[in-house]
């Protein structure tokens, strides 16, 4: 490969990646705005490791979290969001995201794809410190939102104390102290009636 | 400060974050699509930096420029986005968005609050190699979107290439060889008549 179709693939791989900001989540702007997407959601995410980072269970490389923050969701621009509460979906995700991965990545150069491609799966997996920690700030933004807004998100889509609570379990993994802000924060919500008790 | 009150700063600043979504810019996503917003270009901006970084001109610390990608717009919450092409706005632009620093990085505790607030102020004055490839690829990647779009948001606003060049003149600071490439993606877009000829 010369280097100019090395850079040429790299920006390739860049404008690509634009296609991000066209993916919605489920989860509303605080305001009760329009729906977040996805590129909006991976920058919110980079900046709440950074600066939480201090409540992780354990020490971590803070820039790799934050390169996995900002990666995590492209796949979704061929696999779609898959709402944390729609088991169906949730079937099907792994192996619909691993090919969205192969073609997307694989637009890079070799080098590049590898290590992309490498740190999906190492966050997809969440075993090292640093993907425990990035996949509790996944989990603890989308709740920050809803909670900011009242917790009209859980409310219209009826979704019960039990489902919160297994989308949460994991982050205890990550940050004691952010599950035991996030445990209070869902007690709030249950008893005023956003979240369905189970 | 307790341990509560820090956290709760901490989140307090996370969600007045969010409105950074809604502060939109004149470049348009890929597919000539809605106008971006500065949530979304700081996420395209870090990943750029990161994928890009071989191309500097001498050695940078990347998580430090990444980490200034992240935040270098948060001031548009209060100041707004002012267009790099409408010198009345530039005029007022520095003041505003140092009232604007001073509110939003106030929210967080001193510690961070010193910390993001001079991070931003090295991003603005450029001068070491973190700020100057940081702005290098806050130039770049508009640019590869308008050209992804073939030159419609130059067309539309009648810039020229004086202004283009102006703007940017200073990636030749970050980048030599993006430089390069920028000047004869310019050529391009001149020839086409994307771009009117100064």
């Amino acid at each position: 490969m010369t280097d100019k179709e090395r850079l040429q693939r790299q920006i390739d791989f860049l404008v690509e990646a634009d296609k991000e900001k066209n993916i919605l989540r489920q989860t509303r702007l605080s305001g009760h705005g329009r729906r977040e997407n996805d590129a909006e959601h991976a920058w919110h995410m980079a900046l709440t490791v950074y600066l939480l980072r201090e409540y992780a269970n354990e020490p971590f490389d803070v820039s790799r979290a934050i390169l996995m923050s900002l990666i995590h969701d492209l796949v979704e621009i061929d696999a779609g969001d898959t709402y944390a509460y729609d088991p169906e979906g949730m079937k099907t995700q792994a192996e619909r995201e691993e090919a969205a991965a192969r073609r997307i990545f694989g637009i890079l150069p070799p080098d590049q794809e590898a290590e992309m491609h490498a740190l999906f799966r190492e966050f997809e997996e969440g075993v090292t410190p640093e993907a425990r920690f990035a996949r509790t700030m996944d989990n603890f933004q989308p709740l920050l939102l809803n909670h900011a807004n009242g917790g009209r998100d859980w409310r219209e889509h009826g979704v019960s104390e039990e489902q919160v609570r297994r989308r949460q379990s994991s982050s205890e993994h990550g940050s004691a102290e952010i599950y035991r802000y996030t445990d209070a924060l869902i007690r709030e919500n249950v008893e005023k009636g956003n979240i369905r008790e189970s």
